[in-house]
């Protein structure tokens, strides 16, 4: 533990601001990647950045990094935090934005103090966190970590046909530099938990040691378009009905798989989608989590074998599409450690957890020792406004994650 | 049966023609009511109406009719043909446009043969049988039959807030005659079956007996958006799972029920539709039919107990609002006998039958004895570009009407 605490004003100040940037004509805050929203998001960073003195570098698929580097220790590799501000539609103020302001804060606090780090500390915002728009998500930090090529990234289009590429350049947002130019020495990433385990458990911190895989499907059920009144039910190749029968089954394996294990359905369309026709085309996505890959691998057979027994008992065509996929990730125990020893330091209850969504960290930790920090979440609410965190829980998150930083960036090579 | 037979190539080449009448860019029929494809296809089909004599009227909800009042008979009711030529994005050439034609092919048949009628013999062209755009559907045929108000008609709004009356008078079918002028003494509609019943059991003539009620209803399901990765299955509020389970119940119910019982689920839209979020919003429409009151009224109560049972069970709200209303119709016996008869006396094989779909004459059946001829459809198949009858098949439901026609046209008061 540091003698130092970050400025609660001024974190808290600058998360309310960057949580108005953004809002649509409804006053949904919606910073999705690319957008000119998210341009007004990263305008407003980048000149916090500078604000603080920190180097500011743009990769070519628009990831932001403030690097400060001490001209004591310009050769080594620098301690990495960082997080996203893009957000979903709709979504909450804190989602992604904590980790980097808080980031910035620690930073900000250990230069006014005049901490001297035995390595450069950066910051980085990743591009396009959410896959709100393109896909897959954890797309900035998935290139910078070398698991997917540039050019693949940024082809990727958005429901008009805008690739990222075109969407960052209109921006000013696709920077010059090759991603992955940065190798840390460590990650720590500070988040919401955006489940209900601290807050249920009464814990104020998380100290994230695994992250769920996590599969990403898109499944196009191909039926028959007929009348709604003339034809028999046992006549139907139904594929709304055939979507919904998958539905349900996917409810009842994950909660037969484990108490960890998830299953969502979240977008679902019908064609032709008229209320007299029976609907010959159902699209839908597939999300799939757990943290032990044989079961979730498990899962993927169980849903394949599924769709299988449908096609053959009901004729409705099946097509699977995989969209994203990502083993569950172990983080590192020593970072991990270091993170209860800062909480336990400040009389913060602290609790080892795996994360149940994906993050910006578990591609940096192909690179590096990574760990992440959370703090509660209330209801477990996220990806929608009304996703809140207390301020003493915001301020506390922060201050962990400052000790980290500290002790992390005292080491040497 | 007259020694008549109607022009077999002249209703074909009508058939064609005015099914090219309404291609979209992709090449779909889209005659939708109230559209620039609509009118296209209305003032074709006024032209073959003038060019054979008739007087044509349009009343103020944009149903057409070309009446043959031959002078001697000219106090007497009229025997009323009819169907529609509007039809559902994607549409086959003959539901609706068959039995116009055909109607108008049976009048100058036997207008070519100096018929002489006890009384005049009219075709109508009812507005918006499909309810593609404006609901209700067989919106025409019911504000004639004085089922509905002119004005609730005419203020429809499609889903761009256009109102039915804007369309028709923009396309110049808004007409200045009150809709119900004409008080038919009989009323009957030629259609394909739009279902698999003729051609699975080698019918080729169905003399419609019944109709099936239908029940619609919209239903709005709220659960809670929240992360796809973090939120436990036990603790979520799936407004997309509620939807599902409420369509595999559906389908059991209609199946349980009565093997002429079917229910449908043609439209879903999900909120906020996103891979990685729990929808918390699901709208769906439900389409059940039955031909007995009684069991239609019992699916109806059944699927809102299940709906409660859901919001009891789940936290998941519910809203159901009803779209469209009928009860199941009987038609007239003395013209399904004349149907039976006429069939028979040309060696075609005939069946007493229930409808599943909607139609005008359901609606005209207020007014006068009522009923329905159909033909094969292959497959079954209808709402759909590969809709089809056969040929022979077209033929031979003509020249039924022909005969019944014919029969009660040559009758007294």
């Amino acid at each position: 533990m540091t003698a130092l605490s970050i400025d609660a004003g001024r974190l808290l100040q600058r998360l309310r601001t960057l949580g108005e940037i953004g809002r649509d004509g409804q006053g949904r805050l919606c910073r999705v990647a690319g957008t000119e929203a998210d341009k007004a998001g990263r305008d407003r960073l980048v000149a916090w950045l500078e604000d603080s003195g920190l180097e500011v570098i743009v990769d070519r698929i628009g990831n932001i990094f403030g690097v400060w580097r001490p001209r004591a220790c310009a050769g080594q590799a620098p301690l990495l935090l960082g997080s996203h501000i893009d957000t979903v539609v709709d979504a909450g103020i804190y989602d992604g934005a904590y980790g980097v302001l808080a980031g910035l804060e620690v930073i900000q606090t250990l230069q006014v103090a005049h901490f001297q780090p035995a390595r450069p500390i950066a910051l980085g915002a990743f591009t396009n966190e959410e896959g709100a728009r393109f896909v897959p998500d954890m797309m900035g930090s998935l290139v910078h970590a070398g698991g997917l090529s540039l050019e693949t990234a940024l082809a990727a289009a958005d429901q008009d046909g805008v690739t990222l590429g075109e969407a960052l350049a209109r921006i000013g947002y696709a920077g010059d530099v090759e991603p992955g130019f940065l190798k840390p020495f460590a990650y720590v990433e500070l988040h919401i938990e955006q489940g209900p385990v601290l807050e249920r458990e009464g814990f104020a911190i998380g100290a994230v040691e695994s992250l769920q895989g996590i599969s990403w499907q898109r499944v196009t059920l191909t039926g028959t378009a007929n009348h709604a009144g003339t034809t028999p039910m046992g006549l139907r190749r139904d594929a709304g009905l055939a979507a919904a029968e998958t539905i349900t089954f996917l409810r009842g394996l994950a909660s037969r798989t484990s108490p960890d294990a998830v299953a969502t359905v979240g977008s679902l369309r019908l064609e032709p989608d008229v209320i007299n026709v029976i609907p010959s085309r159902a699209v839908f996505t597939v999300d799939l989590r757990d943290p032990d890959e044989a079961r979730l691998r498990a899962a993927e057979a169980a849903l394949g074998g599924f769709l299988s027994d449908l096609a053959g008992r009901t004729g409705i065509g099946v097509a699977v599409e995989p969209l994203a996929r990502f083993e569950p990730v172990t983080f590192d125990e020593g970072i991990c450690r270091r993170i209860e020893r800062a909480a336990r330091a400040r009389r913060l209850s602290v609790r080892g957890m795996t994360s149940g969504a994906g993050h910006d960290a578990q591609m940096i930790a192909r690179l590096c020792p990574a760990a992440m920090i959370f703090v509660p979440s209330r209801d477990g609410v996220s990806h929608n406004p009304r996703e809140h965190t207390d301020t003493a829980d915001l301020v506390a998150g922060a201050n962990v994650l400052l000790d980290v930083v500290a002790g992390l960036a005292a080491e040497g090579a």
